[in-house]
């Protein structure tokens, strides 16, 4: 059977020169990666109590979405702005140029909800930083956040103050 | 129990004067919603012979996760361009004002594989035919394009040439 780090691919210079690009559509190509990635992420909450699955446009949703199924949990999605349709509260980030922003629905988490973060990849931290306070502006509760891949020299845990998983952790950038 | 009706929020004028926007986020706030709307889409797959799903960004991709996930099959997004870093091919659709590209990988699909195509919303039809159109250059046959919601009046399933199924059909726009 291969290993989480045997389904994701690396593609040098990707989206630009110097970046080792971690892509994880080399693991969802595969059912038994697919599985592999989704009930590792299950494994990281077995101890978790929790609600509510936030999960990060748009490869958040991918791994959010069938880990409530299997767990019979909520999904929020936190969008880029402008997406959602309803009443926002919105949280900006740093990019390498300028900032982004992101949103949440006003109703989609109730004051007490005990939530957990759902990204594939924790590399500066900047994006989930903004979505944990999003959930917090509601009154939830961050219990985890969990990553399939994290780029451990960007140290983007440090910008995190709930506890932090992963299934698969590179070294470098 | 509700209806997938009813779990569907309807938002007037959004995003602009005129639309009638169908909300899925409230179908994913609450698990059984969630649990009706996945399954619904699963049994429009259980006489279906098929290797892969097919998934739309960005909400295709919450709708085929849980689905691939529970039927143990290989995912592959379709994603706006410039998202995918590996090789790709493109095809255009129109939108209201110019047009629009969406990519895949090409090593995604092999040529012979079963695809099922799932996105959330049947509106025009344009980018579902695009995308139709991405996996059949690569040598996929398109099984059935199965979404969550349809916009009769707006005679999307004219433009697919494949099976269509859908869980609940609007008769307006």
């Amino acid at each position: 059977m291969k290993t989480m780090e045997e389904y994701v691919r690396t593609i040098p210079d990707f989206p630009e020169p110097g970046i080792m690009f971690r892509d994880i559509t080399s693991v969802l190509m595969d059912p038994e990666g697919l599985k592999l990635a989704v009930d590792s992420m299950i494994d990281a909450l077995k101890d978790v109590d929790f609600d509510v699955v936030a999960g990060i446009e748009s490869r958040g949703f991918m791994f959010g979405m069938p880990i409530v199924y299997a767990l019979g949990k909520s999904f929020v999605p936190v969008r880029k702005k402008g997406k959602l349709p309803c009443e926002t509260i919105t949280e900006s980030y740093a990019l390498e140029y300028g900032t982004a922003e992101i949103e949440i629905h006003t109703d989609a988490v109730k004051p007490g909800q005990k939530v957990v973060m759902i990204d594939d990849l924790l590399a500066t931290g900047g994006t989930m930083e903004a979505a944990i306070r999003l959930v917090e502006r509601l009154g939830g509760t961050v219990e985890k956040a969990v990553f399939l891949i994290e780029l451990k020299g960007l140290e983007g845990r440090k910008k995190l103050k709930c506890p932090v998983d992963v299934v698969v952790s590179y070294e470098g950038i």
